[in-house]
């Protein structure tokens, strides 16, 4: 205890040079405009993940076998969004040029479009796997281009129709469901086309994004906007255990808000997520 | 904002006279013996409903197509459950006079008693479909007649053997039981013979009470008084569907508990079970 | 109940045009660097209210008898602040040019640019009297000039010296503390000179502004950033008191958080704290 | 171990037939308009007394000197509030018979007039000492005349003119002050008079009911209409000390509601008032 | 109300020579290493249980027709565990020797330590049924030998291989999965192969340990170590149905953690696993 | 962020070597008998303090002018409070072997006792101001001498008679306000005398051990046993410029649970005594 006071997820203690995974927070809510508070889910799951275990036994892996690196959170100021979306796209950039693989931890949706274009200027033929229960496609929320409700149509204007691959969605406008049909593939409500899904990437760069609401509240009631009707945590560990066969250059996990979570189960379960996740692609 | 400032349950913004259907609250809680707080239950869901979208996905129908109003909440005076269930009698009367619909949002199950008098008044061969965890159907309790656990004995009373259809039930005590036999049709723990029973009553004028603790406290934990063992989400909506066969002449929605509901779960839901019923009603 | 349902704050039912006085809700707290939620203050304050007597034995005074507008909140787009404060410019130069005293209820500190800016423009001899925990002088904030730590500095910008009195101040850094030595008026820790001040700006006309935070956590903890230390309820009440002898032109209250006024205490007291000083300025 | 588990408050564990005074709850809160939760106040006052000492350093007296019995809970029917008053006068009615002191732990306000009444049958040179913030002495609320808001005017119905001393009242509705002149003592705000009231009480039999929220919600937020304003906890204990001049014949403390004191201080406050003044009283 | 108040579990009211079983509470938390809380599970459990009915429609049994007897909880000097287990073994011991069964109701795992020693003593040859989400089979936790983490694995010391049935694991380190492969029957995850061993364990004495978070954090947040992906309650149920066959010799339910159950779900999920489980035992 | 995420209390990250007061925290509670929770202390106060200035107004000193290290928290095993206070004790002789001061952050008051003896070996006139509400004086608390609630009792074992300064007492047992007329210095409920005790300390090395419940409930609820009638926060800021005057060779900060902070205001004053404090030492 002469070192200052580390403080990283269960796990991803290692240097940053050694490892080929950095995580890393985006502790970022300004347009949600519902209820705030995921800005505070990175440094509540570094917290929380010591009551899980290194060891998977889904996939039988353990964290102490390999190489993760945290580097905590970006810093960011409220009010400002553009500002924000600029600062991780720059460390994400960073760490691919390091040859490194970015998985970010929001944070709101919002955050994922500084990290996916960072990925896609890299991987161009990049295609994104979108775990959700809103589709976020609105052409714009309230007048902003850039909110939590617009991200993956954001991210559609530069990665282009048949790159999006929507699973779990349940809630959206009208014009959401309609735009879809056209531009991105869309399972509503579960994810029972994964696996098919993953067979056809197989061989091309995917970016993972995983917005924590697909999962249903009973579960996950720890979020901004719970949406009943959600998949089980079963049928998401079997979703994750697909993301093994892929080629995944990059990912984040996000909307855990732990103001709303008062058992700590919503962050048990981000945790435990987030363990698996990385177990794939490590 | 010139004029004064309005709050509706989102999408049910419409005027009294161009409306087919009204929705109103009961704040009342006043014979709860366990755990009080149902009182709060319009008030919130008003506010929360903001998170859900006016489009449902699952009945491809969307709010703003549609005409409902909110007539708000009626006002009460705590302790004296005689005057509170007129009081609901002569609301829904007068709803009735005009040819539209009620719809009522609890508040205790002991609320349905006024409404559902009102509309068998003017529909003599009502039938209720009851989805509840509890029976209900205490001959009295704690020497009191009207109370939450008594309510749908209270509505046999006028009602008569036949009419009433009871989904979901796993607690009460065994005379309920017993008595239910005789008097009611009751499936126990789900709703899987929903569907011929809806089939059954297609001709008949049907009012639909929904005590949302039918639902597993997984999803809902914010009522009074949870029993698990409960349906999911799913089979809730899977029976809501059901409804639209039917010719609902009335209905409404109580216990939800915003006091125990800390991540707003149970409120998000009780918004989404409200916004589908109505919309298989329109 | 043919009519739409109404929500005001209590005793602040009255139509726009016979009242000389409107309040509305600005509900943003998009710039809220540590815990964010003052955008739920105005909404569930207009709920609590109810719990309040419209009669003040304080000033003997009853609401009843005097003509207030509740004009509802104004919708924001977060993620954009400057257009936030233009919102609120505007509706506030709306209520300025009906001759109408404009009182706001945050929010944030920093939406008291928005409405200070208008009636700054209506009265440029405006003076302000500022209640607060913080000194809220810094020059920018992150590098952000709108922040809510930034906003009496800004209104400086306009203002100039000699204007802006500030009370109760216990935070800040240490520029803050410098630079108000020659720009603001400022007492530390109390309102102890407010009579006297009060005295001097008899003749000029006044905005009051009041960050709730200037009161000690004890009474006050539903706040982003609790300091304790803070002034007593009574000495908060012996300070409205004085202003009834004030040419109040324009003024707000701000920074209550519900989310973290887990009793419900905080709320109550924001709500007397607006009873209190609207009933000083009719 | 062979013997059933009792459940009493701390240092109330004698028999019934050795005790001066009986302590006993009346969990009933069915008239509360606006949150209810005080039934629960026995229950969680006697579970929480164990964090307390027996000892009091401010009185120097021990409980376990002393014998007390804690006759658990009345049991109520909810909906029903003449019954529950009946039931209330009626145990008091026995303990007095006993010659027993009775001392009775709310619930809402309103419990106190069945146990008043019952003590001024006994004594009907009966005197009142009220501290509380609300007036309590409406005619009627929203028609009913038994009520939380009434219950000391209900009282005076039968106690007249003269005998009722209220302190700390800060809240009611205009006619209530107005009325109070004429019949009874009101100290406003504080009790800065209750030695000189006491002094001139000395020699007849009084009756102290105390509903806690006379105390500032900075020490007591745990209620369900908490009003700012009110007295410190040392005020309240200087108040109680006086109390052991006095030939106290009966007396309640009321209106905890554990729902709303997330923390637990204000049980342990409350928990405090009960072992001081029952500390006078032996 | 002339007798001390009792508190016991709905329907355990009975004496202790007229009944079969002895339910008793162990209310220790002190080593667990993470959310502490689960000492308050057994006095939260008593007021909670009067939610419930006596009755259950499941195995059509009612409490009110058994004879079992709550002996309330011991009292335990935290921070030393040796002395917690031998006061719970020597409880245990107690109850046997007068031929009832013991029924613990914890608290920590740990406890069960303390309890299955006095069992096995008198009947050598114990098999246990061991349902949890963890493993529980450290060699020890931290240096400490007497840790909730390795409770199971302190019982195999002296039960020996072949005697324990584990149903339900996800979580532990990788030795202990190991470990479980050579020293005792683990099914992960579920509880599908349970009827087997139950009919394998027809014929020996039988105890049940059941650690409450082998259920799924949807049904039952409320405990110390949330681990999503765990069995509902409707496969607790099935699971409970088969131990009418068995001869239960002991028994015990540990780990809910009232703190963190913020609707009282877990709690009353707790409560209906001990009615259920108690009833197929008598 | 390629280095590894530090996490320190705001404005203590400076370097072990170059700094000469050490901060460190001690989670443990494993000895509380009431309600737990200390045990997160530190770490949600390294969170929250980033709520604070480094500057304060009260000293007119800033943290960033001054070098102070925080060195993490001590891991311990739960369970074994002897190994817990061996491991505080050691490290607090590396600091002082080091020549720098120790500053604690506990956990429960127990954890003082390693601390004062490591000091105590390097500095054996050590004299010891004892802030708190509760005597901490027992000869042991339920047979176990070291508790809690012995802690200043088993540091006098060692100190000896006329070393230990008590302020704030107001709980405790009968004997332990008599033990203390012998053996030490106590002032009951205030520190008035705190200025008369800190002249005749000046020349003596002193241990300030802080339990921050000394604070009134109403500014600080959260902590295990809130005490009703303590000190207020300007009180406490007082006291503490005192210490200024002294030679302060060690000191800690114990029994914040930030488990009862639900509105954070506790752990805000927390963190600020914890500054102004260190301020006074530097």
């Amino acid at each position: 205890m002469k070192n200052k006071n580390i403080s990283t997820f269960i796990g991803f203690d290692n240097e940053y040079d050694e490892s080929k995974i950095v995580v890393f927070g985006a502790p970022f809510d300004g347009t949600t405009s519902f209820r705030p508070g995921t800005r505070f889910a990175p440094e509540v799951m570094r917290r929380e993940s010591y009551g899980l275990e290194t060891y998977s036994p889904y996939l039988e892996k353990d964290l102490e076998n390999y190489k993760v690196f945290d580097g905590g959170d970006l810093e960011f100021s409220f009010g400002n969004p553009g500002a924000v979306l600029d600062s991780i796209y720059k460390y994400t950039e960073e760490i691919l040029k390091d040859d490194k693989v970015p998985f970010m931890v929001g944070g709101e949706h919002l955050v994922s479009y500084g990290s996916i274009k960072a990925v896609y200027e890299k991987y161009p033929n990049l295609h994104v796997i979108h775990l959700d229960a809103h589709a976020d496609l609105r052409a714009d929320y309230m007048g902003e281009q850039f909110s939590h409700a617009s991200v993956i149509r954001r991210c559609w204007d530069f990665l282009g129709d048949g790159k999006i691959y929507q699973f779990g969605i349940r809630s959206g406008c009208k014009e959401e469901f309609l735009w879809a049909k056209d531009h991105t593939y869309m399972e509503k409500y579960s994810m029972n086309t994964l696996s098919e899904i993953v067979d056809k990437l197989k061989d091309v760069p995917v970016y993972i994004t995983i917005d924590l609401d697909i999962l249903d509240p009973s579960i996950f009631p720890g979020t901004g906007t719970p949406e009943p009707g959600g998949i089980t945590f079963k049928e998401m560990m079997d979703g994750i255990k697909e993301f093994e066969k892929l080629n995944v250059v990059g990912g984040d996990i996000v909307e855990l808000s732990p103001s709303y979570d008062t058992s700590g189960a919503s962050t048990a379960t981000a945790c435990k997520v987030l363990r698996e996740v990385v177990l794939t692609m490590v």
